[in-house]
């Protein structure tokens, strides 16, 4: 598959959660963005994200995903022995689930390096993506903290940026001067015409042992307990409620880089996060016989007049538009969603209000 | 109820037929348009037309239907006499179905008065009517075929018009120079320029031999085998098939008209053809705490943010709309439509498409 060679201590961590709240009514609590097959390619984000990260590890992966969808992450993933699904009593944020994972690996291999990528991403040309990981363990072998900056392609303002600074060694690895939060409109502008700019799409590379320690200088009591928990997991359900919860951006990447000790590892191979319906349909290509339309389903189920837009056939109806442009339509069996696809990010203001009407039963 | 007073010889004749393809998914050929509530009333298109009409007449009522919707029919109007339930076991245009409930009316009763009235047309004011077709029995009684002219409300294309002469004695009724075909745009604004000119809505009232003796005129054959079929009911399937397909605006109206022995009484009390589902939203009101937007059905149903149109949630699902202004969404159990409501003739299209590829499971 890839060219990448890494070594028999790297393991992939994938951190399963998230609704992808934007992606509802497809996504839902009870059957996160994750568990979907958003690219009509017949495999669902976390199986791709599988598919991607095994030419490097082998069966070398630990998942980490709520107690909900320990089931659901289990069936999809046939091939990942059951003692490396970690499933967390509850969600307390990216730091103690692939901090647990670290200390798991850590407490199995002292020079385990792990590297952590979300299950519900999608890369277009994933040979480029492993090569850029494996470079990343390089790094994160010497001891570094190492990310995946993501060439930026627009001036986004929904995700962080991470600033590189110089050269490390002979490779494409870069110091990294500083992560940065998600800025305004003029401020993105700006990082990308500096040229020294790249998303942080949550990527980490590094050693388990070097992230663990790190993390105890500035937050001991939550190392000591994913370390407890590695050495005893019988013990979840008991020191689980008292980890701190943090993401491990806030945790350790930003400090860490403050010290020097953050690498970045420039990628451009082609990544989205599918963070609503709008970059969903830009992964999609036209439907057969008509332009301007995506359609993540059945193509047959669609019939169009004079419109472009995005169909999602969820229920075996026939979905028929006519005379709209840029229109979302996402059918499934007990919700409808009607949307303007420059609105994408707005489907939200739907589910907060279905949530304050209790509406459970469709989130 | 109603003022207004006609005699025991006026009978009402509801043609109720027409597919309503411009209010597809609604409205589908087992379950046309005159079917459904399409008001919100609590009442179907043919129920209210019952209810408009029975002030005038009690169980004087001949309804002629297809013979698929004969069931239907008769259990919508309960209190309709089976033998006033005409079932034409194929459509043969209006002047077969119109001049065969006269023939039978004819053969009831020498001095019958009919009135035909499409069983899916709405109307705002029920004693305005009334009144207006009182006064039309009036000069049907004196041997005219009477129109009732709807005063236009804007140069519509869809519809034919009358145009008015002089008065006939002393109420609003005048003799009619002529009728006219669906006009352009430019046309139409003329002929409402001139002040002459009324929308005509099929409505006729005439006495069923004076129709008769007309259509003899013109027509001989289909006169005299819509009379054979009332004096013998059993020839029906025999003598149907062999009858003239034509408009009774064609066969009998136009040519009247020439002949100086048609009169219109003029109408204005809110009439509405419900053609598309442009038409039906703006027979609704505004959905309680959603400005600009018509619900027919169950409101609670829907949910919207930043938009307008019209919505039929027709399956207990929730329909979501976001950011999109005018549109129009039919939500049924196994076909959804998405329209811009300023494209409401174009599901035609659609219907159009579906039939040429033999889905009529869905027509």
């Amino acid at each position: 598959m890839s060219s990448a060679a890494t070594n028999d201590h790297f393991w992939a961590v994938i951190p399963a959660g998230g609704a992808g709240t934007r992606l509802w009514p497809l996504s839902r609590a009870g059957s996160p963005k994750f568990l979907h097959d958003l690219t009509g390619t017949g495999r669902s984000l976390l199986q791709a994200t599988w598919d991607r990260l095994t030419p490097l590890t082998g069966s070398r992966v630990l998942v980490v995903t709520g107690v909900a969808h320990r089931a659901a992450v289990g069936e999809q993933l046939p091939e990942l022995p059951s003692e490396q699904l970690l499933a967390e009593p509850a969600p307390r944020d990216s730091m103690a689930a692939i901090g647990w994972a670290a200390a798991v690996l850590e407490a199995r291999d002292p020079d385990a390096v792990l590297g952590s990528f979300a299950a519900d991403h999608v890369i277009a040309d994933e040979d480029a993506f492993r090569s850029c990981v494996a470079e990343a363990v390089g790094a994160a072998e010497q001891g570094y903290v190492v990310t995946i900056g993501i060439e930026p392609t627009y001036p986004a303002t929904g995700f962080g940026y991470v600033e590189m600074g110089s050269p490390l060694g002979d490779g494409t690895v870069r110091a990294v001067t500083q992560f940065v939060e998600k800025p305004d409109r003029a401020r993105a502008e700006e990082y990308l015409a500096t040229g020294r700019f790249r998303w942080n799409a949550g990527m980490f590379v590094v050693k388990a042992t070097v992230l663990l320690d790190l993390l105890a200088q500035w937050h001991p009591e939550l190392a000591a307990g994913l370390r407890s928990l590695a050495a005893d997991p019988s013990r979840l359900d008991e020191v689980w409620p008292g980890l701190e919860k943090i993401a491990i951006d806030h945790a350790v990447a930003e400090p860490a880089a403050t010290e020097g000790r953050v690498a970045v590892v420039p990628g451009g191979f082609g990544w989205d996060d599918v963070g609503d319906f709008g970059s969903l349909g830009a992964l999609l290509s036209d439907a057969d016989g008509m332009p301007g339309v995506r359609v993540l389903g059945d193509a047959s189920a669609v019939r169009v007049v004079d419109s472009t837009g995005i169909v999602v056939p969820g229920t075996g109806r026939v979905v028929a538009l006519v005379g709209l442009d840029d229109v979302v339509v996402v059918d499934t069996p007990d919700a409808l969603l009607v949307m303007s696809r420059e609105r994408a990010q707005d489907v939200k203001a739907v589910v907060d209000a279905l949530r304050s009407e209790g509406r459970t039963d469709l989130l």
